[in-house]
């Protein structure tokens, strides 16, 4: 039976490689949600896990991938390429690369007609080679479809796990093997734990400054990442359970949060636009939102959150400047002195909003996002914000750099609003 | 169209091969957008691609996974690792794969030092080392963030081109420069032509089906590609020239609208909004839009064209029933009688942002997106569109099936109904 311990996996320190199949993986066609799916519980089992691959359904090239595996990794978990069809080649290649025979797996020929015949499916001749297996491999059975999987020792010390690339299969027979097979078989119990800080109106790099010295840190470790706006930093203890994880992680981030907190927005699945909802949610408040250069965006984020309807009301895409007026009561002639891009322009749509829909709060978005209509006085990436409460009014310019996309604008003008009213509620409770 | 030379991919068959470096997609925190991005790109190009790979921000692994790229492939594209932060070595482990010197890039570091200027950040010392490159590497500005990229071929018949792991400013890179490199390369008069049909409101099977013969074909090419509520099919052909390549391209589109012609909205890069909007454009028409289910995803989408100010005017963000009547002015006996989510309500939303906005046109959509608020009558996945336009008044009840994610029901309600009114616009024309 397959040999399936972390103990053994720290000591060899050559834990599990993902490669999946599929030569529409290799076309763009499809995101790779499977190696995501995979990787996670890997990391849930405390597996180490240090490589991906994708290659296409070619005999050759999974051939070498299957040695390049075996000389590298303690496991091998492969998905995809298990089909009836020509170019499902995934186990034959496995026999030929390990130099075994494949031998049919009676229970999964009967299973596999009893699917086809219960679809009424005629003369399954093409999946009969679904049957066929490397001798000696442990076989995993398909509820859903007719692909089975296997497990497989070809060598000492390397043991490869096939899996159908359709997710709902792939996921239903990782649970009822491989994962059991964890489960059983994992003498020293090395679990990992995550936990991700997120940040705004802070540069990776500042942040990565100030917690240097934890960045070098081995258990936990501390890595920063950035996307546009946003900053998190991931702390990821290995320990022998979820508790000892935790009293790993939780002194670290009293530390980071002690040094950089007021910039921490949130933890793990939170949102500029969930955490912004939970704080008004709380003070029972609710908000309206008045947009030109977003068009939309802002309300998106905050409609995206379920159960957003208890606090956000409602408001106005003003995109064109006489929908400012006959939506929001903007003053023309304000729009003529300041333009529809200024401080007086972004509150009057505030007020107006929060008027109409008699909300507590109202953010307004006003700017230039190109990529024309930049002016020598507000180029391209030139925002006003302005947020409106039962005791604020502010305006904020912000120049989020002409180079920027339109659509980074857009989205950093979300972000630095929602912030914005962030700290703003915060300072008021 | 595009066109790219393959020559001296032929001649190799070694093809392009994507390194995607971070830990974070090792712990499968995150999906791999960059490899399906770029994998959408080399097939768009028509350049060989067998081969993908993840590994972390370890300098081992990175340099094994570098030195096995170039004994196998004629291009290495690699995203991530380029940030100022310690755990950020893309640039220094391929160095020392390849034994180069790094040397300091000086418009590069001029270009980190004015972005960090103009944020007024201090004393930037750690992003210095973004500014270092190997001797002999060609440098890839980045204009929205501070790490830049490399073009480098450190030994012959093999290219490295790195790129930041931020999908933005990874998309700009590639356009800006890789992209370009490409197509420059051209030796040979082999010229690769593609030209994308996109289609709504038919499934992908459907669509194969009908067009099965010319899937077959093997030049040109004929692959269909589908992702939510989009289906497109792509046609690429190989020739001497460009003109040939159009010779070869334009029967088989042809060929292919008389088959399925009433399903294209468009063309490589046309989207529902774009086309919807030149379609109004064209008649000097308006639109506005109120929406409720859908929370801005609809604005978002006008909004996103450039130049959408023209013809759309704007909306209002209904989502709590309160701004319904108040800021449409729907009849609360209306909403009370046949509930927000039905046709005489959807329908006195839109006639209420028409007469508010004076539009031509106008959209409403209300629904149930979930995951909560589904009953038996109305489930989750209800959803009405409601159009107004110059002569005409309809309300149509889509079911986008309860088990959707609350995103997938935004996403095609807009779809649905931007569709809607580029049929109805056509049969008006």
């Amino acid at each position: 039976m397959t040999e399936f311990n972390t103990n053994m996996l720290n000591q060899t320190d050559k834990g599990a490689e993902i490669l999946c199949i599929g030569t529409e993986l290799l076309l763009g066609n499809i995101l790779n949600g499977n190696a995501k799916w995979l990787a996670e519980e890997l990391a849930f089992f405390g597996i180490p896990h240090y490589r991906q691959v994708v290659v296409g359904d070619n005999k050759k090239r999974l051939i070498e991938a299957f040695l390049e595996a075996s000389n590298r990794s303690r496991f091998l978990i492969t998905t995809g390429g298990l089909g009836p069809t020509q170019d499902d080649i995934t186990v034959e290649s496995l026999a030929e690369a390990f130099e075994s025979e494949l031998t049919e797996d009676e229970t999964s020929w009967e299973l596999i007609k009893a699917k086809l015949d219960s679809k009424n499916l005629s003369s399954p001749t093409i999946e009969r080679k679904q049957a066929l297996v490397p001798a000696g491999a442990e076989v995993i059975h398909n509820k859903s479809g007719t692909a089975p999987g296997i497990i497989w020792t070809p060598q000492s010390n390397f043991t490869i796990i096939t899996l159908p690339g359709v997710p709902s299969e792939m996921r239903d027979m990782w649970k009822d093997s491989a994962a059991k097979l964890l489960y059983s078989n994992i003498q020293k119990k090395e679990v990992i734990s995550s936990k991700i800080l997120r940040f705004s109106g802070i540069s990776e790099s500042t942040i990565a400054k100030k917690v240097s010295d934890l960045i070098q840190l081995d258990n936990p470790t501390v890595a920063p990442y950035a996307s546009l706006g946003d900053v998190k930093l991931r702390i990821t203890a290995r320990s022998s359970s979820k508790e000892d994880s935790h009293q790993l992680i939780d002194p670290i981030i009293e530390e980071i949060e002690s040094r950089i907190g007021s910039f921490c927005y949130g933890k793990d699945e939170d949102s500029l636009a969930s955490v912004t909802l939970a704080l008004l949610n709380k003070r029972s408040e609710t908000i309206a939102v008045a947009e030109s250069c977003t068009g939309g965006q802002l309300s998106s984020a905050l409609t995206s959150i379920p159960g957003a309807s208890k606090t956000f009301i409602g408001g106005s895409i003003v995109y064109a400047n006489e929908a400012k007026e006959t939506l929001l009561g903007v003053p023309k002639k304000l729009i003529e002195e300041f333009g529809a891009v200024s401080k007086e322009v972004v509150i009057a749509m505030a007020k107006g909003i929060k008027k109409n829909l008699q909300s507590d709060w109202a953010i307004a978005i006003s700017g230039v996002a190109g990529p024309d209509g930049g002016t020598d006085k507000k180029p391209v990436g030139s925002v006003y914000l302005g947020i409106i409460g039962p005791q604020d009014c502010e305006a904020i310019l912000e120049d989020f750099g002409k180079y920027r996309s339109r659509q980074a604008i857009q989205t950093l003008s979300v972000i630095s609003s929602l912030d914005r009213l962030r700290i703003l509620l915060l300072s008021r409770s």
